[in-house]
């Protein structure tokens, strides 16, 4: 159908998340059509990336350098972890631009339904930061039953060890409509709710 | 915020048509957890297509090899060339596995607003193709404003020239709904019906 090298760069590209047969195909003209240099770019950015990433031996975040950037810098503070699910989970906390402590990538989550236990995500290495300077850690797995899992899981494994662990709100999105909240959300809300 | 691939890499991403700074992102972190091989191949479909990539010098396509598959295909009609705007019009046409001639491809449209004219797009290319083999040119180009303009004026030269050329069929999308119908596809639909 379409010549050896749109193919073969379609079938590459259709394998990204979100990038369906037909948006693979638009993109692989687009790249098809770009300037040698930008193309060149794009396919180094790609495999000079890939190549030079690895997992921060400290918090298991995806990065260039170990320890990573956040790990290595001395202005975030020791004492609080915020435990996440995935990489993009840093991210994302990263651009409130608001933390200040260090972060725990569990890579993944508790799943007895696909046969996912504590062993197969990053716990133990956990464990083994809990040292005396931590004084807390925010449990920041998603608010689904493997996330909340996940959460109670660990929690119950730190308090006996005298550290703070928390858990970020369930409530209401910031711009939402109440009427078109779910009820576990609603209630989460209402349990949740704080004095103004 | 991000790491230095994550954001050079994300960057290069949301170059991509349709691929915003969020999905870049996303597709970013997906690249970087890949395994190597896979990632290398991503970028070597991405860089070698392009360096391999060129125009068809009969009919504009884009191509590895010149002349492309369909101009050497020895079993496509000389007899009949569709004429299209863009190298994707091409595979959108071979999807049909139905037309059997060879193709143009204009890479543009008449656009006297975005100065844009016969002398911008491969207009005397198509005129150097009409040899005494030509029986009838289809003209593929867009039905919108552009597309129009391109196909009466290629039309007007052609036909002096004892050629055959023809309009693709504007009318109702197989699957619509005529309520939705706006009036210039209705009307349109209205003035090509054909006998059943």
């Amino acid at each position: 159908m379409a010549s050896e090298p749109i193919a073969r760069m379609s079938t590459q590209l259709a394998r990204l998340p979100g990038v369906g047969p037909k948006s693979a195909q638009r993109m692989a003209y687009h790249i098809l059509q770009m300037p040698l240099d930008q193309a060149r770019e794009l396919a180094s950015a790609i495999w000079d990336g890939r190549k030079s990433a690895r997992l921060c031996s400290t918090c298991g975040d995806l990065t260039a350098a170990d320890p990573c950037p956040i790990c290595a810098n001395p202005k975030r503070s020791r004492g609080l972890i915020c435990v996440v699910r995935d990489p993009r989970d840093v991210s994302a906390i990263e651009r409130m631009h608001s933390y200040e402590g260090l972060y725990h990538v569990l890579h993944g989550a508790l799943s007895p339904m696909d046969g996912i236990g504590p062993g197969d995500i990053r716990i133990r290495e956990l464990m083994e930061r809990l040292t005396g300077e931590v004084e807390e850690v925010i449990l920041a797995t998603n608010p689904d039953v493997e996330g909340e899992a996940t959460a109670s899981y660990i929690a119950r494994l730190i308090k006996p060890m005298g550290i703070k662990a928390t858990r970020i709100a369930r409530g209401l999105p910031v711009g939402s409509d109440l009427e078109y909240a779910d009820e576990m959300t609603l209630s989460r809300a209402f349990e949740g709710r704080l004095e103004i």
